[in-house]
């Protein structure tokens, strides 16, 4: 994506390989969610106005090129991957050499003084291991450097690497803070204290309360796709393709979750991105970087299933990866909640054999990793 | 251990504290298997005479206090921490400044001339994140250097980190190669070979060899704990015993895992360790270094268990953590094979909390590591 403009800035950044053309596909992906505000109820991320988006995608070092909606979500198409606005949740993610984490401060504020939320809930920072680290711009020029800014922010950050750190891994910096933030901590004690009572009425009461608890089900899963098949990241160049739409129907893209309104942006020379959205909220979101020497795709969405083996299935068919990483998050009410046992499964899949699986649980979501090889690669 | 020794270390090392009292308890643990070798029936490692070891020690920078030993196994107190020696496992346990990577050629140099090993089966090194990093020396200074080095001899090798790599952690470096290495993998390959051919005959060979190919049952645990009960601490000092007999007894150590031969060693003027070993071939050691400001306790032993939430709450009863980490690696063929999904139910053990708890399978080993607090701390 937007692979003119980032060869003059690769090639100005890199003194030993400075001829060869380089693009880093690998994402940057922020997720936020921010605490209802009980003074504002009307509190919504998309009453930012798009100027100001404008304004802070400047400091991410990316713009908007494409846009669509609908009740439920907005959904940005933007020069280096994608952004989704939703009420209380605001996800961006960029490749290249972007900064995300420059956009924090401008972000709050205008949470603070535009939307009416003050508070963080969650928040999920993470990316693939960089193919050239080295080629990044401060603070990104490295996970410690990450956490390091992250942790300026915040005192409960906590940061895990998942997968081998000396091969293909998978950083992660979050904020849990139980599913609900400090309010529902203080609403957990009063259900505490309610069933040290021992009354049946007041037991009632604390199921009740127990029951508004509850999360809102939610969950995410992204594949993370590098060597890829030349024939099918062909689809991606201006060459083969002078649509996106023909991009999107040749490749397949538009059956790996049918239903979805579909934004699709074919870049020139190569380099493919899109967005889909459904009516129930649900998005998902491609980026293509076809190039044979750092060809890297990523797949995600929200969408809900008991069974993410057929959706991986289908993604990695399309695509053909010589290797690729699986991420699930799920929270307790998802019905992806058990999709660490289903991964634990699926220790092949095609000719593609698993490598690694790792399993962590958080405050409030449970976060399978899985690392998958082509075999014989 | 060897408290006084290390006080002179880590002053003169420390610019900015110099005056203040240090010792890392912090141990880096290697453990390493050789590939049986079938033209040396009698290959051992204990062949290896004790002033070879001495003399590969040196390059560790400690030293042999106590030795004792049964039919199955060596175990040696060292000035910082454990070595235990047995027909092709051999482990290295060393806190402090020390720096066991650095035997790593002077020891396949002794495995191959001495002992008759020439293959690395299965090697583990791991660490908890140390107190003062700054104080180590170098290829241990951090995690990205420990993997450095390790890379430079194999070319196999995967590193992880399991927990909050901003709080609590624990590192593994680890070569698991399918649990026999690569003759266990041609093995494979005959197996797969008589398997196609579908005569009942030969699928009787196969059944037969792949009994015979299961691995031994292997586990090991360890309980990592920092922030200790002073009183608790107390016991191993000079000043309220004289003897480690009796800081052992006082201490209740001699019952966490009734029926081991203990050698146990007081340091003056304060720290404590022990071997323990029984006759089936198990292991268990423990460290200790008492001072308030740093306090830290390693419990570790290999003995098989498919309940080691007693096992644990025994140990953190016993020395009264304010936090604590459990690693449990266990084969396929071990009775700790679903050690994961038990300490996933230990949320709570009495008032200390799990705040991370992560899953891995590896080649031949599962790995289930947890981080608890006491709560309120």
């Amino acid at each position: 994506m937007a692979e003119s403009e980032d060869l003059s800035n690769s090639s100005s950044n890199s003194s030993s390989r400075e001829d060869m053309h380089f693009f880093e596909g690998v994402e940057k992906l922020l997720e936020i969610w921010f605490e209802p505000n009980p003074a504002n109820k009307n509190a919504d991320l998309r009453k930012i106005p798009r100027p100001m988006w404008d304004a802070l995608l400047k400091t991410v070092r990316c713009e908007i090129i494409s846009f669509t909606r609908n009740d439920q979500i907005d959904a940005y198409v933007l020069s280096e991957s994608s952004m989704f606005v939703s009420k209380r949740r605001w996800i961006l993610k960029t490749c290249g050499t972007t900064t995300p984490l420059q956009c924090f401060e401008p972000l709050l504020r205008l949470a603070s003084e535009i939307a009416g939320y003050t508070e963080i809930e969650d928040l999920f920072y993470s990316r693939k291991n960089y193919k050239r680290p080295e080629l990044q711009v401060s603070p990104h020029r490295g996970f410690d450097e990450e956490v390091a800014f992250l942790d300026s922010f915040f005192e409960d950050g906590r940061a895990y690497s998942l997968g081998a750190i000396n091969r293909d891994c998978w950083h992660l910096y979050t904020l849990s803070r139980g599913g609900g933030g400090s309010k529902i901590l203080k609403r957990n004690n009063h259900l505490h204290q309610l069933m040290e009572q021992h009354h049946s009425e007041q037991q009632h009461e604390a199921q009740l309360i127990e029951a508004a608890m509850q999360p809102d089900p939610d969950q995410t899963i992204e594949v993370l796709m590098t060597d890829l098949d030349p024939n099918v990241m062909a689809i991606f160049t201006k060459d083969v393709c002078t649509t996106a739409k023909e991009a999107t129907q040749k490749s397949g893209i538009h059956r790996l979750l049918p239903g979805m309104v579909i934004d699709d942006y074919l870049f020139d020379p190569c380099g493919y991105s899109m967005n889909g959205i459904s009516k129930n909220g649900c998005y998902m979101t491609i980026h293509i970087t076809p190039e044979r020497e750092f060809s890297y795709v990523s797949f995600e969405s929200n969408v809900a299933s008991s069974d993410y083996g057929e959706l991986i299935k289908r993604v990695i068919r399309t695509f053909q990866p010589g290797k690729f990483i699986v991420t699930v998050f799920a929270n307790k009410t998802s019905i992806a909640a058990n999709a660490n046992r289903e991964i634990e499964h699926l220790g092949t899949i095609d000719q593609w054999k698993r490598r690694d699986i790792q399993y962590s649980r958080f405050a409030s979501y449970d976060l399978t990793y899985a690392q998958y090889c082509k075999y014989p690669s």
